[in-house]
């Protein structure tokens, strides 16, 4: 990819703004951002993983970000930090090409409705649609292609990419990031069964989203059916994640990717799921549980920790043999006892 | 989410569009629909599960819509149906802001064709697409940004929302809702393979929605390879759902969120797929048919009734344990065989 | 679906396109293709599965494509060809409505940045956006509504549907197509976890995408943290898949619907992944390797051949006794080991 707009800092600007400790020449310049073992001379680079440690003492990198007690292991400039894989998320947010480009002002082809309120530095791209009533907080971006239905309030410094869809009605909070294809506010689904033919239910709620909330592309969290759907705080949504109508979501929570969670169900705070994870509708999982991928939980979860199921991929023919027998299990278990007792009675 | 847009109606009038029986005062003007629980006193809120009784003697409301047999305990005033659940979805599209918010025309930068073929009250938002050929019945509203491609066909009273994409020889019924993100009629998956490459095979058929059907944000029903994918009438599709080429899904039947279903596979009428649950293809699933979330059926089926797989989730530590059994399964079979023979032999 | 589009051939015409041997009258004249039995007399078909033999002989196509070997069996004029199923992918293409739609130029709606280099007899489509550095290679198609971020270069002769988004610093080989709604260049799912909260990893890497690369509608490639995310020479993507930063996938595998792979996955060449199929992080799956539909690998996978996981579906009554028999399983077994001990020692 281009490093066409990314800027350059010196090694002492760069101690300053991490808050860590620089060893070697703070005037030499980086201008990328790379791995230890692909990084070059105008490169600074980061260790924050022992498995990594091996390519420390070859790297061409200008400088190395790393733990202090790695230090005298290094060739090179170093800058030390207690963390430095949190080091490494504030470089690469220095280096990202994405910060300079903003260009606040509404393309002409934009359609922004009348009375929209707009706040300072607000950039609205080519092509994008405002409905009526919306409000954009300061330096928000909407991308190209994005659409705004009517009455939603984006809070200052959000950051909608290219050809994302919020509907009517939602809210969002500050520093959102929302990536291209999700969709924010579509119908939950509901409907009534009667005389063997669905009635839909007209779904009147909205989608609130907290503060530095960040949603992948092709996402989609749904409306609620009469209140919202609300996804808290610093919650990060991976990609192919679906959210559905009254779901409620703790803040600092985690969903990978593919992720599906059905209505109304719960998810408290710090929690984690693992990819193309699946709740079940009308649960209750507390704060500080970890799920891991694939899992499909039918159940409440009360205590903190980590919850699996499934089996993992084994050749085919382990498989099918394996397999056959989970039709037999309960059977199995029963002729199992029947031996037990015929041994107990002997 | 706002409520400004919402109406307010008599109960007097709620009672009579709902064929309901009023017990109370016609003249009190309800503005909000809500839960049981959180209905304020401009709110008409509704009972249709037993498990919401006791939220009943304090609710606020102004009045509730319950069964005949539970309006002695009703505090307030009450509209008494047969069927309550299906008194709201009828309520709840009273209320829907949606509904007064219509506005035929053809928005300016919108892209129409020559020779497309608008029925009465089309509405077609800003930055659309519709291509040439296309046929729109009464009353269709195409929402911004959303592209219909050449000669498709869309019934009277459809719906597109923002950001919908229909490719071009797709024909959708009457009274169609489809959601953001949603796209109809991409390219089936299909490749001939041969001297270690794949050679497309063109996708020729098109997509064929019956009446009332609805799709959710992000769904997908790829074109028929050489005939057409066939949805049905009254079919309600959630978000996230795959639905590969040449599939036939029967009338009234409902997929819930992140379903895929593989090529040219049958889904009978009334069927239900839980969230999740994948289908193989050239598979026949017969009618009346429920599959529990997450389950992969790999097999026809011809018996009405409900089918899973998979197991559910349980503590890290516990999971462990069991799954390495799984792999184990066929030889803990075979002991278990042998020692019933020593037994016998005894 | 519409056939006003396609063109007709001469049997003669195209038995020289597909290299076939022609038995019947060369100037007869087809118009379409169809299945076997819904073929009708303007029609070619193909037979290349003996499953459809049986409708060979009651065929009402005017020339059916098939193996030499049942020529013989065929009551019409025929096509001889060794690889009749490679053959239909070649007549697929010839009948394809989209082929003579092309109309190259740029749509008056869509906004081009200053500078964008645009190859011989490009078409971009209404509504469509391309950001300042792009280059779009001789022969490539916009599709309406679709935005290409900025510095973006995608080769000559590829096809974009329309609502697709290709974000910043995105590499596209030849004769790609990408299906509506799909992302490429989102950013990967990358967080600093520190004080109880998350801090943003900017992904600073690109995607790459070789020659003869097919993404299906709503699918997502994520960009990479520092390196980019690769996608090999004809790789086949369905919809509805996810592939997370930094991936890399070999020449000529192909991936169905829904599939989700976590970051730093290494896919090999040749490898096939059955729709849902999930792939954990940071594995190596050798070339050559086939995973079946709705399988979890969790661990790298070093020889080539078929994998799977799960169970497949059966009667809810019975699922239950044997599901709730898998939590047991580990204990099972002990009691299985203990019972062989007390045999053994008598």
């Amino acid at each position: 990819m281009t490093h066409a707009h990314t800027p350059a800092f010196t090694l002492e600007e760069l101690a300053e703004r991490l808050g860590a400790t620089l060893i070697g020449d703070g005037r030499r310049r980086v201008s990328g951002l790379a791995t230890l073992s692909e990084a070059g001379p105008e490169d600074i680079t980061f260790l924050a993983n022992r498995a990594y440690l091996k390519y420390l003492p070859e790297t061409r990198a200008a400088a190395v970000l790393l733990h202090p007690g790695q230090a005298e292991e290094c060739p090179t400039a170093c800058l030390t930090l207690e963390n430095p894989y949190l080091g490494y998320a504030a470089l690469s947010r220095l280096f990202d090409p994405l910060i300079g480009r903003q260009a606040p002002g509404t393309h002409p082809t934009a359609v922004v409705a009348d009375g929209v309120v707009l706040g300072r530095d607000v950039e609205i791209g080519p092509q994008a649609v405002i409905e009526a009533g919306v409000e954009l907080g300061d330096g928000v971006v909407v991308g190209p292609g994005s659409v705004i239905g009517a009455d939603t309030r984006i809070g200052a410094g959000s950051r909608l990419h290219a050809n994302v869809t919020v509907c009517h009605g939602v809210v969002i909070g500050e520093r959102a990031i929302l990536h291209s294809g999700c969709v924010i506010g579509g119908d939950g689904f509901g409907f009534a069964h009667d005389g063997g033919r669905w009635h839909k239910i007209a779904q009147l709620g909205g989608v609130v989203l907290g503060d530095d909330v960040e949603v992948g592309s092709c996402s989609s969290i749904d409306r609620g059916a009469l209140g919202d759907t609300l996804i808290g705080n610093d919650v990060k949504i991976d990609s192919q994640v679906q959210i559905a109508h009254n779901v409620q979501i703790g803040d600092h929570s985690a969903l990978a990717g593919c992720v599906g969670i059905a209505g109304s169900t719960k998810v408290g705070q710090h929690c984690l799921l693992g990819g193309g994870v699946g709740l079940s509708g009308h649960l209750t999982i507390c704060d500080g549980v970890q799920v891991t991928g694939m899992s499909l939980v039918t159940n409440s979860i009360h205590e903190p920790g980590v919850y699996s199921s499934g089996t993992g991929a084994m050749s085919n023919a382990q498989w099918r043999k394996n397999a056959v027998r989970f039709k037999q299990l309960d059977a199995l278990a029963k002729r199992l006892a029947r031996l037990e007792k015929a041994q107990e009675s002997r």
